[in-house]
């Protein structure tokens, strides 16, 4: 009912705030017999953590998850498992001065209104600094799916401002998104963009960013029609994300310009033609690649001065300092392949609810 | 797990196949008191239903409602509503051709492999036909939301191929919606895109659209983070509707172009002075209009010539001759009404239930 | 939340009042391919039907069952499925006289204090007479699990009033229970219970009862602890049934007065030595026969007077004359049997989802 | 899916093993604007603790319990929160001598079935160290009913072997259970009892004791018919508590021998006559004081000599030194207050969803 659980059978639970001592999560319904270490999961959090470019937030943690329970002699145990991570730098004096404002495009109106009391901190739970534990419980999604599966993630930033990255284009390449701290697939349009945003840095501007996500060796038969399709959701999973406003799965809105003949995967007897579809047909993964795109807005935490009301309705200007990405959509993508990973993971253990007999067909 | 329901508090499960006998739907969790006839629901049930005009599948079913339970001398009593609707014009013939084929575009691969039977006649399950139960269950939300709040919801088709409106044209009109048979908000437009649409049927093809949905009265502090925020549980809600392939909130996708400066809603003593995050911030309802648009792929049920494999993994040619629609996001606009109207509803309980004694706050 | 469904992966919804049109379910999450009739749902429901013998209510309804969806050439496709049972003897001129009473030992209090509003006649939705969905649902669990593991459901009445049934009984024979009108499994007291039951019916009371339950075949693994164990979730099934007032497992409350030298089933080679757990080990089902007892209170519905309030809190006398049964324990059987058939069903499609891996070591 | 999780509204979530680093809990849907500290939480905890008398297990643990987000400023904010214990006295090595053993009476037989690995040591998840968070979640349940309701609850032990207490003994006081270590509501009977305790510690075995609950305060209109009943709703409560194996609700088992004019509670203008129904009509509570009784069995952890296998199925005798309780019923008084309490605050949030406009005319 509240809403801090995502998953139906491999369900995680989330706690924590932006400032508070910590942030932690517990994962109900993993399977026993995965092999599982901090390890595994240090590796994204490592990839999402602040502080690792000029392009994020100066805020610096190491963001170190423990396991607490679940795991015994280094394999999960079918019990749930707790996750904690400690907060250690937490400056919470750079927010005093905004606690009775509601800074324009941020959560505050909002929660000022829900909940009547909040805690002010760093936007406190509303703080995107909860999206590391979506990470790791992410990482253990994924192992299980490359385990099982041998499923591979491929995330990375298409379009930030007006710098695009086309799909198409012969020097797209998803191992670029390793090689550069904007996580792009191109090398050059990476490097165009990194000075778009230094400048941008300089102005106290922020900027808003396309993701992309292809999910290989997702098997069929994901999907529970037909209110909880897979790509259904996938959409919620994504659209969950702080700052994400848009959600698109195969050709997306281009599909509004298509015709049928043009639309549909046409198969052979070595298999779909093409994948307009995005790897989901009537709400059930048809065993192609998963591709979705989701378009995260910028930051409101900029320096540029903007009008808004306190919590007396008396008008005020607001100036954001504190310590903020310029631009959210690139940490963003090691979170919007976690969701992934974690509906992917869900939906494979519903399947096995109603249908493992016929699983085994499924496969073939 | 199996999902064939949505919402937590006003919770719909459908069920009905095609060609079956019956579809019906039940209700649990609508508050007790409210005013309820058959007639509440026909009405959206009849601007959905098939064979109005020359744009829309000739099948041709009265689509009458019955309310079995949950109602007494004409008020909802709190217990569960249960809701029939009879099929009648089933005409199972045309589909045994197809028996053993896989139609791409459609749900036959996927089901076949998720649940190893399937109901061809007509796409069984996958069929669109299910949406008639969504339609009906949404009218009652929308009455809910009419008498709580003074709600009004406003949808058309902004784009149907080349065929586009913009929110900002002089001639844009919501009322024009009720005027022309392709729910379009523009008058010259629906004239030019219905000489489109009868050119496409000559050719057998069919066409995506892109439909628009506003909501206006949707009062602050709806939504539920971190997951379960308003705008992903809208997001999944759209995506669930057949042939829905993007969904988009506020600016969407233009987000990614945006500056912070641009896109944050200043805010000022008489309100939010723009709206580009279409009523949501940070996951929950900001009283301000709730915007969103949604893709719908082109049908690929066409008269068009198309490669596919039968059961057997021999290869084949499909022509679907049937009955079916040629933009599917024609009588896409009163389900996308219903699933926002549920969603809205189960985000208005699920808030009382928590948060009842902050509500009084939060209305003013 | 509201709470008209059972079970999480097999999910009964049910919707009826009793003197409404109809009675209906839709069960989601059925496994696909199990042989499916409607003759299968009769048997249990004709067991169930009310009008049987002098010991039952003489309402006459022959509780014909439709399936409506979910079913295609006689095989589950995994889809939704449909149930209807329409109403076809309602005299509700019977229940005009106690419309603004709230009857002694009945639900009318209640749900006037919580709805505001409710379906007087018959009890409405508080009338035992959902109980058939139950039934009817429940046969649908008991072919699957005879299918599947062998499963076989032994229940019977041990107790009305001054008359027990001792299990060690050398007489006690569960075949008894198809015998006798009473469900008794043992001769010559149902036969004399039967007196006491007509001699009772002169007074124009009723009498309580306690159904015994013993089912074969369920395997190892079922239940998830902490909070979900399988005993949990029988217990809670077990007292959902209209009139039930106590639920044990095992050797029940006698547990209190036992050693654990006493208590403990010692395990050889061959197996366990006993059974006082009832085939529940920290909750999980063990493999061995799963043991509950109930106790279903007298009914309230008696032609001798008793006091009450009217809805203006004015004092009332009140005597029903209706036709109502003397010991609603009797029907209770199928009723019990169908809540243990959906748990245990539900247990087993749960266990898969996490667990399917284990599961082939789990029946070894 | 997996059952970790208790409750829909106030939903708590737990983590943890017996001896691993530490144990917690997440609760989400508390509502915002109570006051709460970890003092709050640690009174009832310090009533579960171990090592508090020479009838509990030796295992000193502190049980201090840490509040780690969900609270600002010494309220609750309506995010959830999140709660870790840690443990400090794990004496691992106790254990290693049954890390092959299925000891009777216990889990191990079945978790090693269900999920092929476990932790062996002290029972890991199915230990009832695991109550701890139960108990610490339902300090704050308590304090929402206290404030809201000024429900009281009352708990105590009526039975240790052949030491009963009559519920209308004169001597019977509700107050005498904080002043014996049993909790027992009755000064002598408690002396006599541990005479009788310290005779079976000497011998080396245990017994089984039943529990009484009492609440006054609950108000009229809580249950979800017809499957979520608040009575229901409790049974699963009080039967998901380790080594629960009855529960009851008013007269509970004695209804089977009751007729209908000595069970129904008359009414007049001033009230109920009675409360053989222990609160609840029609799975609603009535406003009456909710009664309820459960049994526990007796621990199988007893230095008497036991038959069992080994996970290789050889027979094998086991011992069982460790630390344990030779009343396990006695510390369970706490979790039965707990789990009550998690259930009337579920059920009370649950009924504002549906039904907050009602709610008005329900407390009048």
């Amino acid at each position: 009912m509240a809403g801090n659980s995502f998953g139906e059978v491999f369900r995680v639970t989330t706690f924590g705030e932006s400032h508070g001592p910590a942030l932690g999560a517990i994962i109900d319904g993993c399977p026993p017999g995965l092999e599982l270490s901090e390890a595994d999961l240090q590796r994204d959090l490592d990839r999402r953590k602040p502080g690792q470019s000029r392009y994020t937030t100066a805020r610096r943690e190491p963001d170190q998850v423990k396991i607490l329970s679940g795991v015994f002699e280094g394999v999960t145990t079918g019990t749930s498992i707790g996750l904690l991570i400690e907060n250690t730098d937490q400056r919470s004096k750079d927010y005093s001065t905004i606690k009775d404002l509601f800074r324009p495009g941020h959560a505050d109106y909002t929660y000022h209104h829900k909940y009547g009391v909040r805690d002010y901190r760093g936007g406190g739970r509303s703080s995107a600094r909860e999206t590391a534990l979506r990470v790791a419980a992410g990482a253990i999604a994924k192992k299980l799916l490359q385990q099982q599966f041998g499923c591979e993630f491929y995330a990375g930033v298409m379009q930030i401002g007006p710098h695009c990255i086309d799909r198409d284009d012969a020097a797209f390449d998803w191992a670029q998104t390793h090689e550069n701290p904007l996580f792009m697939p191109h090398a050059d349009i990476a490097e165009a963009t990194g000075e778009y945003l230094r400048d941008l840095l300089k102005q106290g501007d922020s900027i808003g960013a396309r993701v992309r996500l292809e999910v290989t060796g997702v098997p069929v038969g994901l999907g529970e029609p037909v209110f909880d399709r897979f790509d259904a959701d996938l959409a919620k999973a994504l659209m969950s994300i702080n700052a994400v406003k848009a959600v698109s799965v195969g050709d997306g809105f281009a599909v509004a310009a298509q015709r049928g003949s043009e639309h549909r995967d046409e198969i052979t007897p070595d298999g779909f033609v093409s994948n307009h579809a995005g790897g989901v047909l009537g709400g059930i993964t048809s065993g192609q690649t998963v591709i979705a795109e989701v378009a995260f807005k910028p930051t409101s935490s900029i320096t540029r001065e903007g009008r808004t009301i306190d919590v007396h309705g008396q008008p005020q200007t607001v100036v954001t300092r504190g310590r903020h990405d310029p631009c959210v959509g690139i940490r963003g993508v090691p979170i919007v392949e976690a969701m992934a990973a974690l509906t992917i993971v869900d939906h494979w253990l519903r399947q096995r609810a109603q249908n493992a007999d016929v699983w085994k067909y499924g496969k073939s």
